[in-house]
Formats: structure tokens, sequence, C-alpha cells
């Protein structure tokens, strides 16, 4: 595997941030991120209610998962790590620098989500706490009267994250009144392209719609190209059966060029066997080369 | 009984984080905190009027209490700590670091509660002074156009507590325009699960209700699991007669799983007494296992 | 007399707080302010006009009656004291580190008064001029969206205050849009808890009034009390005849429990010598323990 | 001449600060202020078009008049001043720190003007270039929501130019959609106060009008009492004849108590020659006690 | 070559400003800037679409051109900069230190573009990463409630840059529901204004138009000689026929004054070997004094 360092990673860092970039893509360069900021993001919608099993509501149930079943990293907010690491430290975390809540409609006050803490006290918390720290993770959102907040803080987490050999991805979605189609193919291929310009290593997107609303594999490739070095991994979304799960997943990868997944509910809204399970499979398509054949065996 | 560290109290602060949670918990990983904070947030309301005895006008009169009852802490503004504090030190304290007014209704303006000082100037001010500081506390309201400087604030705060050894509380409010009902069951479980997010010790939230405004037991099963290893502790509201008042503290622990209880009006709103006897029945409960019955006992 | 001395005062500076305190107060633990900051708050309004003297125009004029009469402290801004500073070294300053102009109404735009220095400034200055600077002042408006930066602002003064043996005044007033009546007695005694929650040494408030608009020395208990340690100093107000203010004086004193007075317009809108007198008056009754009719004499 | 040293400048500054004010002044006081700042405030419009002539295009223009001509300072922006200086050291400097454009009336948006650089940037600058710096200058805008901003801004400039030895003039402007009449003495007058409790060494101020909108001496002595220690200087405002002008300015000075002007339009609006002698004319006013016939006599 | 040495650059960066200057204009005191930002400024539209060839959507496409066509300087941000930088290390690179995106009209919320990192970090960068970077760039809007805030990082980043040795372009658009024709000859020297008073080296600006919508030569004179001593650079803007552009580009300069061109679509959305021929042309009549002529023989 060839690696793309970034300029801005520094030579005494260099090492470090490939030995991140291959534990986390299984030396494939492709990251399949097990997305578990929802606890904020969606308040108490993903955790509890109709179809959701009761150990769900739990935010242990997602650390369980994450120990025992095969993923890149466990993308979450620093609180929750820092309160179930101590007793899950085989775990490859990323820090979910920023979180907003699901309270007031976008169309109604443009959405601002600020980064809780710096890179530098993740960086001193990966010492202090010996936990195995991959990356950092941030959200913005484009199209409203916090964008250029978000793009500086973006901006400053990525170049942090490199200078100190983590990864970084990031989360980029236009929202607000002046946005009409979140998952047209040539907004998303805009997004892609900041995300490029930020120097993310991942950029996680909405999946491209055709005007039927199914995923659009053209529309995918306009966005993992515009997207130049930095991999598109695209959002898992509310939770589906496994087989059209995995199998768009395996045509996002092997048609429309995207590099991977971030997945959340698809995953933590099983009983623990059945995420584990589900996990692997999506892992086996992101970073072991499975077809989805292969992949629906690891179900059973 | 076995703590539950967070993974970014560093080596060398891990004993005085367990003492101080001990200490304060009595052991039973519960908490009895004492409010006082209502001069800022409902300037004399909870003081001074019809059915409040005249003692309670005077700031001393918690003081008082809070350095004779059995409390976990006594959580109130760094200024009336340091007027009083030279006077009191026997009292085990937590600062709330921040307080608004009531003066502007929430569906008006998007409430904004900003943080007065900082946890330095409180670990600075614990050397000085020789006081028994415990922990901090702050108050977050979710779901308006400030929710974002007020998560980044809360986050900050957990984690500089926690790299010193002090607990931190978390008040978890949704409010504004945009939230309908306070009291529904499955938002604030959603506060909640962003306490846990945030790293928090302790989360104080509102009780939850049921379709006739009472306190809704299963509901509040759904908080406390999604809290995780955040203890929530259940707000005590406007003063009610004691034994209504002990008997669903006894039940939000015992069968809501809470882990303790925020009381201010209901124990300052008495005779120095009296307020004494409220404040040991209600810790009896919360942290002595007695039941209501046996705490009944103490107010006589 | 017995000192009150906060618990951020560190040890190395409990004796010059003392000093500070008891040089202001006389020793009586009350304080006669010399308000002199209505350049900014009122503009030319009380300086120049109708029933004013010309020789009030001059800034110079309150240096004067303040190098001349006793006074506590004498309260203005910062640049002010450094242009007439080196000609007036014998004046006991305290600094008042913020002011707003009066062209846009309370009702249009919630009042914001940001701090124009620190207290770490006027500490050097101090040193580096060898001025007599007592303390600090700070006002600030409740009930709008800037008052939780006041707040933080106020408290950070406070705190830097005590922690270098200065004096901080606090003028609080609630204002703005949902403001009503900024003479009533509750809301007054909310303000004056919010001073005492901030751990001001005094809290400088409106009068409050009953229905008939007039002084309500009932209410003013209320005040005082809610007011804990903090000292509260009744606003001078506009030009009255001496004998009602200096009645009117008394009675916040010793029936209604105020620790002194901040008196502007009724002091410097009179020719010098006739300022000096009432000045003189004034602080005869806040710190000498005179009678109203001792204090009349001195008028003569 | 006796000077008016600051407080806040400190021991080892005052003889440099004495330097400043003395050579600024011709040791009588008084400031001769070339404003050079228009091609942000007033974008192209005062440079380019009707009876302009073509070389007042080119910022160059200034330079060579204010290198040629009799001036107190040159007050322009920081990156002219970097582009122009190394050609230009003859001439005193006065940085203008802060600027906007026209483009936004002040009714439709509260203005709002920030500094660039710091004081310290300009410290550092002075000595680095060499350069001839004597000062810095701010406007400020009082009457809007950023009121607040700027008069902080101003405060915090003052006061560190006076600990570096610097002079500091305000230019003070009230505006916005609460302000009626801005060449009202009285208003105008209050903006002199404000000048003076900045501890401003000079108050650029517009010129107070009697009610046909002429130049009312008498409201002037208003200003110019108000502004204490802080000297007026009259606006120059748009071209008139010369005569009137100097006219104007001698009365303003002599009867009306300004302690000089600044002056832009007036002079750089004419052929280099013309400009120069228009120059020396008003200096010959402000600065060498010229009557108005001498000053024409520079002119031919 | 004679250098205008702006007077901020320090001694021991002398040499170095002059050596980039001098390499970015090949001598010629005039730049040809190959504009990159559009990622984030246009999103995916100039980039993917009707008559834009497929390998302009990769990003690559335009290093492929800067490291094989002549140009100044390749604009870009700072993370594609660093993605792709290990690769292209022969390009002569401009840092634009920020962008917004255009989903929501000038109209609509007055435009804000904050800088994402600042000189201080492109120059550890270039350090670091031993590319070679001559200089950094910025946009700012006039015209709107943000103009103060980007005004203020507009003159620190020309300030540091210059400190450095580097080169500051500036991106000066008036823009806002305030701003009527943004073509207008008038306006747009108002800008270049600006631009001279912030000290910038180049500033790129709309090209004026006359009223039927063409080229202005005369306008531009006006303008050329407004923005003084910093160099006028006139915007490419969409792509037009090569010898419409060519003819244009060379008025500019040798009857409009102007001092190069920000050229994006007009050498991107073209085909490698195509582009890279059209970048010669342009740099052949910016840098190497060739008529249109000969710059069209390059294009075969």
């Amino acid at each position: 595997m060839k690696f793309n360092i970034p300029a801005d990673v520094p030579k005494n860092k260099v090492a470090f941030y490939k030995r991140n970039l291959k534990a986390v893509t299984n030396g494939k360069n492709r990251l399949m991120l097990f997305a578990g900021d929802q606890k904020v993001e969606h308040l108490n919608n993903d955790f509890y209610g109709k179809g959701i099993p009761l150990e769900d509501n739990s935010p242990e149930h997602m650390f369980k998962i994450a120990s025992k079943a095969k993923i890149g990293v466990f993308a979450t907010q620093f609180g929750l790590i820092s309160r179930y690491g101590r007793d899950y430290q085989n775990i490859p975390y990323l820090v979910k620098l920023n979180s907003k809540t699901n309270l007031v409609p976008y169309e109604k006050q443009d959405p601002y989500s600020e980064a809780w803490l710096s890179v530098g006290d993740v960086v001193d918390f990966a010492k202090t706490s010996g936990l195995d720290i991959k990356g950092v993770g941030y959200t913005l959102y484009l199209g409203g009267e916090h964008e250029h907040s978000m793009l500086a803080q973006a901006a400053r987490i990525v170049h942090e994250a490199h200078k100190n050999g983590l990864l970084a991805v990031l989360w980029i979605y236009p929202k607000g009144a002046f946005v009409k189609d979140e998952h047209n193919g040539h907004l998303i291929a805009g997004a892609a392209g900041v995300g490029a310009a930020l120097g993310a290593d991942f950029v996680k997107l909405k999946v491209p719609f055709n005007k039927k609303e199914n995923f659009d594999v053209e529309a995918l490739r306009e966005v993992t190209t515009a997207a130049g070095r930095s991999g598109v991994l695209c959002e898992g979304g509310a939770k589906v059966d496994e087989k059209t799960f995995l199998t768009e997943l395996y045509e996002q990868i092997h048609k429309g060029g995207s590099r991977g997944n971030g997945t959340g509910r698809n995953i933590h809204q099983r009983a623990l066997k059945e995420a584990i399970k589900m996990a692997n499979a999506i892992y086996a398509i992101t970073c072991e080369d499975a077809t989805v054949k292969e992949a629906m065996k690891l179900l059973k």
C-alpha cells in the first residue's frame, strides 16, 4: 500500500501517521468508521423506541460492539470515551470533537456546531490515558451564517491532527434555508471538494440520489473524483435490511469510488451478537475485499 | 464501592478524585446536592414572600443549613462562597460556575448562561482559601442559538475538573421556542445522553412526567439508562409536603435508577431547624439507604 | 470594626484589603461613593444646562471637589484619572471600568457595557503612577441578550480585585423590554442577591419605591437583607433639595439597612464651595454617625 | 509650554511623550493633523472626480504634501505608511488604527470600525522601520450595538499608546438611527466628554452648528470645556474657499477654545504646490499664532 | 527592476522578500496568478459540467498544470497543498488563507470569509515541508456587517506576511445589499484604495465595465492609479475564447496600468496540454513582454 502523507505531517510524525492510517484501513486505504455520536446529534431517538433493542439505550452497548467487532475506528465524543475508556482499552478511537442536538430545525436557525475541545487536548489525553486514539472528527455545515467559523475550525483541526500524526475525518453537510436538496450529487461533490481543500483524510458525506431517491452511482463518481485524495465515506443512514445495506456499500466502493463508510444505526440498533456480525460484514467489504456474498455469510 | 474513574483523570489525581467522589456520596455512589444557586436563577422569588420564613432572605441561611445538616455538597456561586467561606469552612462546596436571571422568558430570547470563572480559578481558590471544594457545576440549555457555546464550555469544564481530580455536575435543560414539553421523558433521556457524551459525573435533570403531570417512573428508567455512567440527579422543584417529597425521592432512586437529587427550595424555605431535619432526611434516603419511614422519623 | 474578608483575598493581600476597606469606610463599614462617571453615561446632560453652574462643565470640577471634600472614594473612568491624577494625588480613587452612553433607549437595544480595561491594568497603573486606587467598579444590566457577558465580566472583576486586595463595587440594574418597573423593591432585592452571588463588596442599586413613587423603607430592608454581606449603596439620583436628600439618606442607612450611597449630581451640580459642603454632609451621615441636623449644619 | 502628562505614561517614557507632544504641536499645545485616511472611509470619492486634480488619485500625492509642508502629523493607515515610508522618512506619522467604508448607510446598520492592528504592532514597526511615528488614531461611533466594543478598543489604545510614550487621537462621532443631528453642540460636547473619559490627548469632532447650519462658536465653547484636558480638533470637512476655511479655523481656536484641526480634503484636493501652501497656512494659524491675514499671505 | 519594499519587511527579511517578488514577477513587477481556490468558492460548478473536460474534476489537474506551465504563483487552499505538495514540489505556491461557499446569495446574508489558518502556520509549514511558498492570499468583502472583521484580518495578514518576507495578495470585492453594480469603475477604484491602505502587494479586483458591460480601459486607469504601489490584478472571470482573453489582458496591462491577472477557469477548464499552453500565453503577456500575436503563437 502506498500512503498519501499530507505535507503538513512533520518528519518525526510520518511513521506514526502511517501506522495510524494503515491500522484503521487494514492497509487497504479504506475506512470502516463505526459512528457513535448520535447521543447528541439525535438525542435519544436512535437508542430507544420501536424496533430498537433495549440494550442499545445504554451507551455501553456501542463500546461492547466496538471492542468485539472488527472496525476501523469507533467515533464518539470525548466524554463517553473518558467514562468507558479504562474498561475498553482495545478499541481504536476517533474523537468526534463537536456535536449539536436536533432540537432546532435547520431551516429555522443556521446550524452551528462548535469544537468542544482542541486537538491538543486529545493529544494530551492519549498520552495521559494510554488509550489508542487514531484521529479526530469534526462536522461542518455549509451554507449559513456560521459557515465561516466551522470552516476555520475544520482547517485548524485537520492541520493540528496532521502535526501530531493523527487522522482527520470531516463530516460535511450543506444545510439551511438555501439548500434545497441535500442528496443532489453535484452539491455533494461540492462538499467533497471543500473537504479536499481542507486537507481531510476522509470526508463523510450524504449519499447522492437519483430522481427516484435511490443511490446514484454515477453521481457518486463525480463526488469521489472531486474529493481528490480525501477518501469519501458514505453515510450509513437509517436502518435497512442487511442485504440492501451491504450491496449498496459494495457498489459505493467498487463502482462509485468511495473509500469506506460511516455507519451507526445499522450496527448498534441490533442486539450485541447481531451488531457484531453486521459490523464484521461491513468491515469485510470495506477493508478485506469481500464480496457481498462473502459478507452475508458472516451474518449467519 | 467500585469507582468509575474517568480516563481523563490523570494518574496523580486519581486518589484525590476517588476521595472526593467517596466523600460526597458517602461511599454509596449517590449524591445529595443542596442547590443554592437560585439568588441569580430566580432572583429573590425563592427567598422572600408568602410562606417563606424571613430568615431565608439572608444568604447566610443556606450556609447555616449546609454547615449543620448532612449533605453531599452545597452548590452555590463563587461569590457567595468567597464572602461566607471563612466562617463556614466545614461545608463541602460545589462551585456553580454559571447562572442567569429569569427576567427574559425562554421563548423570547434563546437562553445563554456563560461560565463566570474557569475551573483553574476554582482550583487556585481552593488552594488559597483552604476551603473544601469537591467539584464544579454548570448549567447548559439545549435547543437554541447559544447551544454550541454552552456545549463547548461544558465539555471544557468537565475535562478541566477531571484533570484536577474534581467532580463535574451538569444541569441540562432543553429550552426555548422549539421545546414543547420539558417534562417529556424521551426528551429528558436525550439530555441525559448529552450529559454522558460530555463526560459528566452527575447530570441534574427535570423529572419526567406522565400525561397527568405526575412523576413517571418508567420514563425515568429510560433516562437513567441513557445517562450511562453519569449519575442522574432529579430536580427537587417547588416546595411540597415532606412525605410526598421523600416518597418520590425514594422511588426515583430505587425504581427509576436515579443516583441522587438536587434540592434547594424544599430545604431552605424552612426555618433553620426544620431545614436541617429535612436535609438530613433527604440525605438518609439518598446516601444512607434509609426507607421513607426511617427518613420521616428524622423530621420529628 | 470587624471586617468581612472575602475568602478569595489571598493571605498576603489581607492586610492591604483591610486597609482599603477601613480607609474608604472610615472604619464604619459604610461607603460614601462620589460618583463621577456620568460624562459617558449621560453625555453632557449632567454637566451643562439650566440650573447647573458653568464650572461643572469642566471635568476638573469633580477632581477639585474630590480633593477637598471628605469622601470615601471618587469613582470615575480611567482616562480622567490618568489626565488629572498627577495634579490630584490625594484623592482615593475607584476606577469605573465600564461605561456606555445613553443614546440608544434601553427598550430598543438590550444594553451592553463592556469593561474598557482589566483589573490587571489598574493594578499596574497604581504601581506606575503611585496614585491611591482603592478599588474598581463595574455596571451590569440584568435582563437582556448581553446579561451573560456582563455577569461573567463582573465575576472576573470582583475576583481579580480581591486577589489584588482591592475593593469591588457593582452597579446592578435590571433593564430592557422585559423590565416593567425598575424601582420595584422585590426586583431590586433580586439585583442585590446577584451582587451577593458575584461576591461584590458593595452593590449600587436603584432606590425601591412604594406605589406613590416615594422611597419605601420596608422594601429596602428586603433588599439589604438579600444582599447578605455585600453592602447596599443607594443611588443618589437627580438633584433634590439638601434636607430631603440627607433625610432620605439617613433613613436608608438607619432604617433600611443600606451601607452607604453613590452620589454624583447632588454634589457636583453645585458651585465648588457648596459642593464640598454637601459632600461633607453626606459623608457625615454615612461615615461619621451624624444626625440629619448635624449634617445640615455643615451646609452653612 | 507646560505639558499635561497623563498619569499612565510611565516614568521612563515621560521624556519621549513630551518630545512627541512638543514636536507635533510646535510647543503650542495645538495640533495640525493632516487627515489622510479617506481612501477607506470615503473610498475613491475624495480623490477622483469633478474639481479634484488628477494627481490626487495617487496615494503618493498625500505623502508628497506631508513631506514638504509644515504639518503636525500625517494621519493615515498602516499599509500606506508601510508602502511609502522608506521614501518619505521625514514625515511625522500618526497611524490611524481603524477605518471602515461608507458603503452601508449609518441608519441601516450600526457602524463598527475595528482596530486593524495593535499599538504593540505600531511600536515594533517604529523600531524596525526607523520611521518617525508620533502616535496612533482611532475612530469610535457612539450610539449603536457596537459602541461597547469601540469604547473598549479606544480605552485600550489610548492606554497602550501612553505606556509607550505615544500620543492618542480619537475621532468620536455619535451615529446611527437614534442620532438625529450630529452637528448639535450639546451632543458633540457629550462626545468630547467621552474622549476625556477615555484619556485621549486629542479628540477629533464634528463642528457644532447653529440653526442656520453655520459654525456656532458658543456651542464650541461648551464642547471644548467639556473635553477637559483632551484637546478638541475640529473636523475640516468638505472643501471650501481658503478664506472661509482659515477664518473659521482662527475662530475655532481663539474664540471656541479648540486646540487644532483635522484637515484632509481642504488640503489634498489641490495641486501639489497649492496643497503645500494651504497646509502651511493652516499650520501657521494652528501652531504659529498667525492671524488670518498672515496665513492668507502664505497662499500667494 | 527596482523593488518597492514595504517598510514593515524587517531588515533580515528584505533579501528574501525581494527574491520572492522577483521570482513571481519574472523581474517585471507583474504577477501571473493561477487561481485555484474555486473548489470552495464555487463548489463543483467550475470543475464538472457541460464544456468542462472530465479531468478537471480531480484537484490534481490544477497541480499538473501548475507544475508544467509557466506561472507566477498557484493560489489555492492550504489543505490541497498539503495533500499534493509532496508530489508537486516545484510549484511556487500562494496559500489562499480563506474561502467561503456560494450557497447563500450575497443579498441574503452579508458575506463573511474568515482566515482558516494564520500566516504563522504557513511560515511553519514552509519550513517543515520544504515547499516553495511565496506568499499568502485573503479575500475581503466590503460593505456588510462583517467588513470590520475582514479588514482587520487582512491588515494582520499583510503585516505578518511582510514580517516574514512573504508576499500578500488581497482579493477585494464590494458585495451585499447596498452594492448596486460591482463592475462600476469608481467603486472598484475605491476597493483598490482599500488594498493600498492595507499595504497589499497585489490586489485582485473585478474588471471595470462601461455601460455596455465591456471592459472600460479608462476606468481601469482610475483604478490602477488609486491602488498606488499595490499592483492591480484583473480577475480572469468565466471562460471566453483565447484571443478575446489575451487581447483584453494585454490592454489591461499596457493601457490600463494593471500589473497582472488572476486566472482560473480560463486555464483549468481545458485539457492538460491546452491548459498549459494557455497558461504560458498568459504568462508571456504578463511577465515576458509578449504581444498578443506572440502569445497566440504559444497556443498552437
